[in-house]
């Protein structure tokens, strides 16, 4: 299936090698599609390749989303369509679309705060705006537009809703991403435009408020399919029953080849794992690449419910999945009998730049289901200030990659591992 | 027809006011199409509101393309799509698209020298890179596998050709732009992908060489059609018979909204005419928004052809067709008599940051046709550098126009248009 011949060297290139192979040969991998099964079955080959001592795949049921064509056009007098993209998850519109008046709020609280005159039978539009710096921490502030809209514009009589993409660049890219659905409110399809076109619109409103929408989009639902979590180990030399995950999803979002989300996570802990394997490290390394994290970390809750009973010889867990950018902090999410050995831990990464955070981490999205049941964590803080520039774009693709920056993120994660694999220090929260 | 009721003001914001309005309210305008009709409404609509003292429309025909959809896969093992536009003119594929396997050249000049053997019943891939500059030389050494591309690949039988975007920018956005075909020569269909599809592309070419590209296509040539220049003139208060011609052209390609290429330009030339009204200029200025500039100059042919007994009376044409960077240079192509003038004007441009240039000027893409028939031309030279980023994609819109120097550009449009205004020096080649 994958016409790649020959295994990959195991040098410091290997992160990048790994992701480039990824993303081209498989390229994007929406969960539940053919092209997730061609990711599951590239991983397992290059894990075999790369020499890890077990390889396999853990199946999981996930409701299967299937995006369809999407247009948004504005009416008379303006005749112009903006790029739109469907939010993950979204209903389709009936084939002949929905055509009403707007109404734009400023952000998610404004919506929720309006009234059902305001909104009824309109299509809302949600003109958040999103500032970037290093954490991406304003993301946290925009995603409820995304992610809650189409619910609260629904209770308010909404036909549908529009967002401005949760995104920091004014490229011409709608964001796609994960929206939700609330039993007994109705379900209305969601959409996001670009950056540009969200401007452009509000200026259209500006000049005339009345102005018509009309929005087509044509996804699917089609049932329940199985996804995979793919595993590997290299078996710990002396307490072979205590793992140490390390983990990235390998699921993308389907316009973008999921270079920077999370194809760099991917690259990242195989080759971690892979060049330690040589150095026999004392726990079990167990690399997991999650399946179907963009649909609501559907693979790592299934890992969580298999493994519940293993959960406390999980000694260690952390997840790769913030792009490519250089890591500049090392956060813990540990007991406090472990910060003596995580600040030590954390000397060894100073010459890589990389200053002692908080002992605050999720481990990451997928990670954070683990956490949540007690299993210690840490997180390599990623530059993310460009992050949301290509996040769930067409526009993710291998080029936005830094080669030197992949390395060090390989030389921190190889670090961070092979400390707490040869350790004996019980991190436990 | 147009929705914005209040005229704009006279100040030094009208430029950008001007092509904030014509891409908000108009937006997209390929040429023979219903938005280019609102277009030259909206021109004389802005132009009477302007004061403008004669305005009036031109009709020439044209031939009329019509995108249609594109989409461009990559076979088994790869099973991926790769981000694909039309180039303007190509012919559509049959309903089912072409398929067949790849032959990659990395220039236009290896291609032409290859053999019916390595090309027949393929699809030929031209792989060009364009590297910056401020004057954007390196369109000019590339742009020919995009006009000459179709042409060459078929005179050795391959099925369609595909070439690497013809731009600057990792951004993954397709840049459309005209090709050409040649009478007694296959016409195939001619499309182009986004820089990061042409890297994707090659390397997976380069794990197998016998990959198979499926490229469908569905435009039209629905037949001729009339478009429109729009021109409006401030009367000369002493030699009205004398036209100082400044223009730029109103058409744009369809994906984006022409903010760039050449909204920009459309701003500039009737801010300066309308800010010189009120000083009374000597000579008549004559705006010329020029029709279907995208198309391969058939708005200035026609002007030239319907003014040609009065060319002698046109004592001076430039135009502004490259965006909205800063003015850096003066380049002149006029007789050598007007060139201590010339510098003379240039001394009033310096404190503007703009030097003197040699006088070798085109004049502008349009304006070339008037200098080829003997009217004496300047260019004010724009920062091209990052022009190529975002001409003829989705990605050209108002966003990526810096307000701040698109007023530099008025400030030296106003003086040279003024000194030439106001001069009785005869400047003819």
């Amino acid at each position: 299936m994958n016409v790649q011949a020959e295994s990959l060297k195991l040098d410091k290139d290997l992160a990048y090698k790994l992701v480039e192979s990824l993303t081209v040969e498989v390229g994007p991998r929406l969960a539940g599609t053919e092209a997730d099964m061609r990711s599951v079955v590239w991983a397992e080959r290059q894990f075999q390749q790369l020499g890890f001592d077990k390889v396999w795949r853990e199946p999981f049921d996930m409701l299967y989303w299937e995006r369809g064509q999407a247009n948004l056009t504005v009416a008379a007098p303006f005749n112009q369509s903006l790029v739109v993209t469907a939010l993950g998850g979204s209903v389709g519109t009936p084939f002949d679309g929905i055509s009403s008046q707007v109404v734009m709020f400023n952000t998610l609280e404004e919506l929720t705060q309006a009234s059902t005159a305001d909104v009824k039978d309109r299509i809302v539009f949600i003109n958040h705006a999103l500032e970037k710096d290093i954490r991406g921490g304003f993301y946290g502030q925009v995603v409820g537009g995304r992610a809650r809209g189409a619910v609260e514009a629904a209770k308010l009589g909404a036909k549908a809703i529009i967002i401005r993409s949760v995104g920091s660049s004014n490229n011409r890219f709608a964001h796609t991403g994960q929206m939700r659905y609330e039993e007994g409110v109705e379900r209305i399809p969601a959409a996001a435009i670009s950056v540009p076109d969200a401007q452009q619109l509000s200026k259209m409103l500006a000049i005339n408020p009345e102005l018509t929408l009309s929005l087509q989009m044509s996804n699917n639902l089609p049932g329940t399919v199985t996804s995979h979590n793919v595993i590997a180990e290299i078996t710990g030399s002396k307490r072979p029953d205590e793992i140490v995950l390390i983990s990235a999803h390998l699921d993308s979002w389907d316009e973008g080849t999921g270079a920077l989300d999370d194809g760099a996570g991917v690259g990242i802990v195989m080759a971690t794992a892979a060049l330690l394997k040589q150095e026999k490290p004392e726990r079990t390394i167990r690399v997991v690449l999650f399946g179907n994290e963009e649909g609501g970390l559907i693979g790592a809750r299934a890992y969580a419910a298999r493994h519940h009973q293993q959960l406390a010889k999980h000694v260690f867990a952390s997840e790769s999945d913030f792009g490519a950018g250089r890591v500049w902090r090392f956060d813990t999410g540990m007991g406090e009998q472990a910060l003596g050995f995580a600040r030590e831990l954390q000397k060894k990464l100073t010459p890589l730049g990389i200053a002692m955070g908080p002992n605050t981490a999720s481990g990451g999205p997928d990670v954070s289901i683990l956490k949540a049941q007690g299993v210690p964590v840490a997180s390599l803080m990623q530059d993310g200030t460009d992050y949301f520039d290509y996040h769930h774009t067409p526009n993710d693709t291998l080029d936005k990659i830094d080669p030197t920056a992949l390395k060090q993120n390989l030389e921190a994660w190889l670090i961070m591992t092979r400390e707490i694999a040869n350790s004996q220090v019980n991190l436990r929260l």
